[in-house]
């Protein structure tokens, strides 16, 4: 077990990394040749220019001006300055939401801290139980529950501490939830008009065999919603279509590289070779085989394009319907259409830059199969993961790499390398699973078929929490494998005792948790500012694929808020604070240090760096609230287990209220709160159509509407053809740009971005 | 353990009583003077008039025609008669739903005999383990799964049967879900103009300082449902002056029964006395005291109703709103209205006969608060409640009689009486219990707050069909009290085993709950038809407390189905049938007959007899089939754990698909079906509104609604001075009277009734 000094010297050696990564940060982002890596988010806004267009050849790529380099802390305050409206506005409000997390993590541990130092640890300290028992003991135990003699009345400070933590908890989550849907609320009543507040995503149109589908959805909704029915869109299958394109534009991307080079030097023809990246092959002309290319390409996309618009195979059972008014959207969203309710499924569409596409055509039974098939596979995939993995680690043992490559055989035989070898692989696999387990998991939520990036984030974040749960808290706790848990939990122990094995496992595993949370946690998440991944990849990218300026600004990943993988992180924090916020309180400084660092550290992210994909309006909350539930419950039954082995008597009738009063605390926020991220009151469209009636009498909502939701590969320059087939008004077309394909680079997609939403 | 003789034995005695029972009620039934107790439903129709006022003396009474004795079982072809729609039209869906739960019953069990006779029988019988075993068996043991050996080819039978069985039950649900949506529709679709239709019930208005509850309303709904909203009407706490009027109208009931006695006796001046039901008091002249009386009541009436129409404390923040289209409505009902989830709540009004007045004035927060202690107080209730009752019956022990009243000491202290005391006191409580439990579990839903007497039963049915899964169905399986079940399954034993410990058990009780059924199935459902308390009732009331004509209407009682306590218990058969089916199928045949003979007398008895207090639309189905689910789930789960015992290799993994599917098929269910019976479809309400506007273009329907929603006590000739309040229209009242008081008898209430259906 380790005792005080072996966690203050952990704790040194992580400040100092988390020190260390500042004072890299500090030097690299000075520098303007990092600065695309640094600061991405202002160059996609079109604020800050690059800087080696100006100075002299060395200020170009290194910062000389020793005075900033004093100032090495100084983003840190610069990141709390930006008051939060600001923020929103800069960030959105998905961002801003995102780090209220980590403020909420504060709002919640620092009272909990004060509390606990203040009234529990004293209470531990003279416990003095551990000294005069015959067993070993860190100094850490000495501060926790585990110094308490069995049934001595100190226990009661437990107990009630538990209630006043608990309380203060609710009111905290309360608070939180209370603000964050005032902020949506907010945030969706001041957007300026968006092309998703007018539009509902219909899906299951159902086959009709005298009309088109087109035809259909328009004969349908004019007749149940009248007075409220404005235009749609229909949705092409058009993965085929987006592959053409984007061959033909990365084509293009190198036909403009060799057309600049000839530029420089006309001398010489550029050359290249026909195999793979122009490594190998024919050596032909670049020029004349890039336009030759293109040109092949191009046509072969004008028939795909001609299949689509006149096959009706092409077009999917789905359209995007708009209303004339934010009203008749909000009524058809929530309502039911058709006696038949797996038929004209109605829907908030999805703002469209949040579409996902390919999974818009799925009918509803296949929808329920898939669901069904995933549930199975992500319980095999959480309790089971180890299975496959023991297999292929016993596949990639010594015997089996001699048998495969017999040649290596006097190399692995050496015993150095045989123990790396074994130490390595086994390791690696895991490593391996572990590094793809998000894009497995966001797979698996692909498959069940959700039509939005957002949705399908907040599905993988469900299912990474799941699998944190069970395979890190648990697995940690119990010291087993997931499949050996489950073995225990179903057959060998009476439900009663889970609280019990848990419960008294948890103080034992104080310091485990402590040494996890400075590595993961402070050094973590100091080494995130550094962006290493990226700054190296920006680097390589630079220096041998960058061709063009296009390339460059392509070459800058902002990335984003992994929500789907980090949000389930946050709340393995949240878990073991809680947890332990009775039973071990020195855990919690620690705790706090993570929120606060993280919460700096994120604030400067989003500000300067993160570039969000989608905006759903803090859409995410409610499962936010809801894990910090199951993790609430979860500390207060382990807490039930741990003191019903210490004073039997009191613990189970003075705590058993807890779990209950959280769980109807969690009905009653549920009720009062989630349906603003769901549904759109109809006051308040009533007051939007109101205000944009009064402001913008004119306004020809059709022309705006027309385009918005065409799959991407159809926009710009694209768009014409297909308006020839709606061909009801003759208007000309207002570019709302916002709907740009995802995949195009940086520029235009953000320069239209800021341009939109400032109308 | 029962033999197959003791069986046949009690099958006989059962067959007798039953048969017994049909006889009286073949002779009841044809006298005159019974003519109200068995056939009400077609007096309140007012298609039969009273045998009583014709013919001579002697037949009016009794019915002296010979022939007709003879054909004592002819209302069973008769029952069977009447076609479905017909039906439908006669007692409405609700009824036709409800019986269609035994047709389903049959649908799903006679298949599922004829399989087990045909294949699983002769498995069974031929098995010869038991003869070879030493242990005691009866010959039902030799038709069950337990002549099988462990692990013996045959089990492979029931494995395949239990997956036979379990798709035929999917099949014949799914199939009867969509018939009854089917069903659902059309009656919704074809039923004529109804308020509920064009109304929606607004609860929670939140309180404005400058503005009544009306005008709030009012000015809320014309903005925010601006061309849809008509009229509105706010409710009253009128729950006083209920209470006044019903005294009122009794005491008018004496005042009319004295005046006829005087004008039969001009003689005589009758008199009364002024105590208790006239039996002592002051002898006063009864047609001055009664004038009196009333005289002073309509003043207190007058004063109160001056009061609630007045005093802006006696409206409830609740309205019923409606609008000019069915559209409007479902609009309105399936939206959120406000940012703040918990104010101006919606939900489609129930119609004007289902509403629970006192429930509407409950806000959020505290409906909250009351479902948890409900639930809490229902877990209490259900696996506790031996407990109170214990210490009843220790309290009323011997001892303490004696200690109350010491008078009874020597009568007490004789052997027969002190025994019979002991048996019967210890028993009566939990009787009376029993007896009361149904009234307490409604009173439980009554806190909930539902604000509809079919959501209020709903509610209850589903408490009690928890209590007898728990208290009926485990405790006489597993013979132990609900408290010591809970103490061995959270305690005692491993998750796991609990499928073993009840599914163990199951053959064992095969007999008993054989003998249950025959006792409780068929005597049971044969004397329902004879009504033998309403009967007796009827009777006694006749002869003693029927005064005038208007009395008789009252004192005859139709009944209705009381679907809060009579479903849970066909759910019972259903899980018993279902968990029996595959390890003891000679148990089938028990069921079917239960479950014909239920159907012929209950079509006997919606056709005849009940007269329903509402209509719902058979909103309840999908309660039934949610509880169906639960039970084959139940069976599947009992069978893995009888089966592991039996053939522990291929049990669990053959066996674990099926309460996934399960799962899975009711999710689908759900989907697929359950919307309808929640929603109301924006297309049939077009529909619906498109062809009245056609047939009836200048209905006036805002005074069609004027009266709709009133409270009861301001009905019929009180209705003017409240129409004073809303004067908006001076339109002609046109009465709709459907909504006439509940507890006023039944020929004006039913009269109405058919008047207004016809239009």
């Amino acid at each position: 077990m380790a005792s005080l000094q072996d966690i203050a010297l952990s704790a040194f050696i992580n400040i100092l990394s988390a020190f260390a990564f500042f004072v890299a940060f500090a030097i690299l982002r000075l520098q303007p040749f990092n600065d695309r890596v640094y600061f991405p988010k202002w160059h996609l806004k079109g604020i800050r220019s690059s800087p080696r267009l100006s100075g002299n050849s060395v200020t170009k790529f290194i910062n000389l001006d020793w005075r900033t380099y004093l100032r090495f802390l100084s983003w840190m305050p610069a990141a709390l300055r930006m008051p939060e409206p600001e923020l929103i506005d800069h960030a959105g409000l998905d961002s801003a939401a995102y780090i209220r997390i980590y403020l909420l993590g504060l709002k919640i541990f620092v009272p909990l801290t004060i509390l606990a130092f203040g009234v529990l640890i004293p209470v531990n300290w003279t416990g003095d139980t551990l000294e005069h028992l015959d067993v070993e003991f860190s100094d850490i135990d000495k501060f926790s529950i585990s110094n308490i003699a069995k049934e001595s009345k100190r226990l009661w400070t437990h107990l009630v501490m538990a209630y006043v933590f608990t309380f203060w908890i609710y009111y905290a989550l309360y608070k939180e939830y209370k603000i964050i849907t005032t902020m949506r609320l907010h945030f969706l009543a001041s957007e300026n008009r968006r092309a998703d507040q007018f539009t509902v995503l219909v899906r299951n149109v159902p086959p009709d065999p005298d009309e088109s589908v087109s035809e259909h959805v328009e004969h349908f909704f004019s007749v149940n919603h009248q007075d409220h029915y404005l235009t749609h869109q229909v949705v092409y299958n058009a993965n085929n279509l987006a592959k053409l394109v984007d061959r033909r534009k990365s084509l293009q991307n190198w036909l403009v590289y060799y057309e600049n080079k000839k530029t420089r030097n006309p001398e010489k023809r550029p050359i290249t070779k026909t195999g793979f990246l122009g490594l190998w092959g024919k050596t032909v002309d670049a020029i004349d085989y890039y336009t030759a290319e293109i040109e092949k390409l191009s046509k072969e996309e004008a028939t795909e394009r001609e299949r689509l618009v006149s096959d009706p195979k092409a077009i999917m059972p789905t359209a995007f319907v708009s209303f004339r008014t934010r009203w008749g959207a909000a009524v058809c969203a929530q309502t039911q259409q058709s006696s038949n309710p797996t038929l004209w499924l109605t829907e908030w569409a999805p703002e469209p830059r949040d579409v996902y596409w390919s999974n818009l055509a799925i009918p509803f039974v296949e929808q329920t199969m898939r669901r069904l098939m995933m549930a199975v596979a992500f319980f095999l995939l959480t309790f089971f993961f180890m299975i496959p993995i023991a297999f292929v680690q016993s596949l990639a043992n010594i015997e089996g790499i001699e048998k495969v490559a017999p040649f290596l055989k006097p190399i692995i035989e050496k015993e150095v390398a045989s123990s790396f070898i074994k130490g390595f692989l086994s390791g690696i696999v895991l490593k391996i699973f572990l590094i793809f387990l998000p894009t497995i998991l966001m797979t698996m939520s692909k498959i069940e078929g959700y039509g939005s990036v957002s949705a399908l984030e907040r599905r993988s974040a469900a299912k990474y929490y799941l699998f944190i749960l069970v395979n890190v808290f648990l697995a940690n706790v119990i010291a087993g494998a997931a499949f050996e848990q489950l073995d225990t939990f179903v057959n060998k122990e009476t439900p009663n005792k889970y609280p019990v094995i848990v419960g008294t496992a948890i103080p034992a595993k104080a310091t485990f948790f402590i040494t996890y949370i400075m590595l993961d946690g402070w050094a973590g998440v100091a080494s995130e500012i550094v962006r290493l991944k990226p700054l190296i990849i920006y680097h390589l990218k630079n220096a041998f694929l960058v061709k063009t300026e296009q390339d460059r600004e392509q070459a800058m990943d902002p990335g984003s808020l992994d929500f789907a993988s980090s949000e389930p992180r946050i709340q393995l924090y949240f878990l073991l604070g809680l947890v332990y916020s009775v039973v071990t309180p020195i855990f919690l400084p620690f705790i706090v240090v993570f929120f606060s660092l993280s919460y700096v550290v994120f604030r400067h992210q989003i500000i300067n760096v993160y570039d969000q994909e989608y905006e759903s309006g803090a859409a995410f909350w409610p499962d936010v609230h809801r894990r910090l539930i199951i993790a609430m419950i979860i500390s207060q039954l382990t807490l039930m287990g741990l003191m019903s082995t210490k004073d039997p008597k009191h613990a189970t009738p003075v705590l058993i209220a807890l779990p209950i009063l959280t769980i109807w605390f969690h009905k009653y926020c549920k009720s009062r709160f989630e349906p603003a991220f769901v549904k759109f009151p109809l006051q308040e469209a009533v007051v939007k159509d109101t205000l944009e009636r009064a402001k913008d009498p004119n306004l020809n909502l059709r022309s705006y509407l027309q385009d918005a939701y065409v799959h991407p590969v159809f926009h710009s320059k694209d768009i014409e053809r297909l308006v020839a087939i709606d061909e009801e008004e003759n208007n000309p077309l207002v570019p709302t740009k916002r709907n740009s394909n995802r995949s195009t680079p940086g520029g235009s997609k953000y320069g239209s971005e800021a341009g939109s939403e400032i109308e």
